[in-house]
């Protein structure tokens, strides 16, 4: 059965908004086994609202609106689709004003807020157990996706194609962010999915995280393995540190972040030596391993990550040039695992790679006491 | 002249990649007066890409087309709307292996690689210069758009539909996001707009942040003060430093963050006292108070943000529930602004939320000296 989201707001299409709700209601939709075949954002305009809703119940049974539903504007949506239909049901709106709707004809739409948290909450409570009845899946396909830290689209894809000729009726995606990949297969045998995510776990056992990202993988298993860890972030300016604590009860094992973004900050609490700065630099492995002990020193970590490197736009030199990152990870009383790295040249895309790729090496050495770099 | 905007992408559908590229080619294309009218995401199907291409065709003069061009697929997408031209022009990726191509026909279509930073590159270098010859705008729209830091919709509404009332021909747009505001004018008239900007300023001058957002304002404010900052983060986890450090040459005022995480942290870092933790709580105005003293104590910090917060979703009481956020701002040798404020309940907002409502505070402490909070 497929379903088509639209959205209402010209909010989106003048860039303001990104369209984050056809995303939620995808991957709610998609994992549960429905197919999502079309995504649309429309203007505030009655006529154009009305237009793609009635081509839109004519191509699939169920179609789902969000936006253009009450606050500051009035209820375009409301007034574009009830022409459409004779039955209407108001669903709950528990986080603001406007009520959602559930029209059924031969055809059925759904009308939702825009607001994200709103949309979210009415959708989970009060939409989909209508949907699950009225449109009862009876061969569900299946999907199990799984987080691989630090491997790239191209380590990977040779083993996918591999398994794609074992399993010719499983399709496979392959998602690449920066510093990690999601790989999901679907299919209509769950047994046949989970021997596939098996095999990829052997195939790339110290890199597979299974469903968890990076962030929550570490959170999970500091918290399990009674770990505290600190950090001393320099370039990544304190993104490692937001990326753990955005999960509730990081405080369980999270002890804190010295963003130590200027020299001083360095020398002084994390008594990187004067010396070692002025020769080596700021971006070298002598810092980030006199960071990790500085921090070992200053505080009661088990782990420690650090990291300093230069992510541009300017900065950067021929020895060092723009994307050079430096990353050490430190277990208390061990070795310490250092690796000079190359980061994207983008900013912004540095920044997140330096955190996939520190909380991914940290993970590795966690769970199975893989040194990543070194 | 309407253009559409058409993403082509399972991933997309699937929910695992929000489809940011749409909102980057409308704000783009927005921001020189060009009106975009439709967004569509479709499968990797070549049918329905050239289904959709035609009725696009149809009904715009330019359609542009992300996604689904080489690398680890086939050229779906070429594949599709070769069939609709005689004509085209490759495109030059100066970033990836996939070429764009620009189709002129009685419409015309571009189609771009579907990897952000691809699609980016190419859409500036090579497909903004033909849209800008081919599709000249003889009456262009004109647009202004401002920030404003700490005030809600409801406070400004009443405002907007004042000056709506003396501009009726000037649309308005008014973008909510946690902490703060975004406000658009556009029409057909620059005067106008920006006599309209200017009695935004009058009247909200304090909240008043002009094209930038809170953090790039606190950046070039203290870059243009030449003054220091220093932070000190619980509750936020980071996520200050992080805003900041996103901007190329933070390092010209940002001294660091420390992220104290846990009460050891604060106090042995900070200096908040012992019995304050036990009998005030690490929630409360005295700690943050501390935070900002042991912030001018430890470091050479003109200004100093602390913030100390519940964010849940457990950890709150009756006295303190979650949401409680206390946040200080200092100045060094001056009095501290201190409040106790009402963040909203869901975690990932409330971080946004705090990060908006400290910077702006700073901003405003800066630029025109208001205590905001006390």
């Amino acid at each position: 059965m497929d379903i088509e989201i639209i959205a209402v707001g010209s909010e989106v299409l003048s860039g303001h908004t990104v369209n984050t709700n056809a995303a939620f209601l995808s991957r709610k939709l998609s994992s549960l086994g429905y197919a999502v075949s079309k995504h649309t954002t429309l203007p505030d305009d009655v006529e154009a609202i009305e237009a793609e809703c009635r081509a839109a119940v004519d191509r699939v049974s169920l179609v789902i609106v969000t936006g253009g539903l009450g606050s500051t504007m009035d209820d375009l949506t409301k007034r574009a689709v009830d022409k459409l239909f004779d039955q209407q049901t108001l669903l709950k709106n528990t986080l603001g004003t406007a009520s959602g709707v559930f029209y059924q004809g031969k055809s059925s739409v759904f009308l939702l807020p825009g607001v994200p948290r709103e949309m979210e909450e009415m959708f989970v409570l009060e939409a989909l157990p209508l949907i699950q009845k009225h449109f009862p899946l009876h061969s569900p396909s299946h999907r199990i996706g799984s987080h691989l830290c630090l491997l790239r689209e191209v380590e990977v894809n040779p083993y996918l194609l591999d398994l794609k000729q074992q399993y010719p009726d499983v399709e496979i995606g392959i998602y690449p962010s920066q510093g990690s990949l999601f790989v999901e297969f679907s299919g209509f045998s769950e047994q046949k999915l989970k021997k596939m995510t098996q095999a990829l776990q052997e195939r790339f056992s110290t890199f597979f995280l299974g469903p968890y990202s990076a962030a929550q993988a570490v959170h999970r298993e500091c918290i399990a393995q009674k770990k505290t860890l600190a950090l001393a972030e320099s370039c990544s300016g304190g993104a490692i540190a937001a990326a753990l604590t955005a999960q509730p009860d990081a405080s369980l094992y999270f002890l804190g972040s010295f963003v130590a973004y200027s020299n001083i900050w360095k020398q002084r609490f994390l008594e990187v030596s004067k010396s070692t700065l002025d020769t080596a630099g700021a971006v070298s492995l002598e810092t980030v391993e006199q960071m990790v002990q500085g921090l070992f020193r200053e505080t009661d970590a088990d782990f420690a990550i650090a990291v300093s490197g230069i992510l541009g736009p300017s900065g950067g030199s021929s020895q060092k040039p723009v994307g050079t990152v430096y990353l050490a990870i430190g277990e208390r009383g061990q070795k310490i695992d250092i690796g000079r790295l190359k980061a994207p040249p983008d900013r912004a895309s540095a920044i997140q790679w330096t955190v996939q790729t520190a909380l991914g090496a940290l993970w590795r050495r966690l769970v199975h006491g893989v040194f990543t770099f070194s």
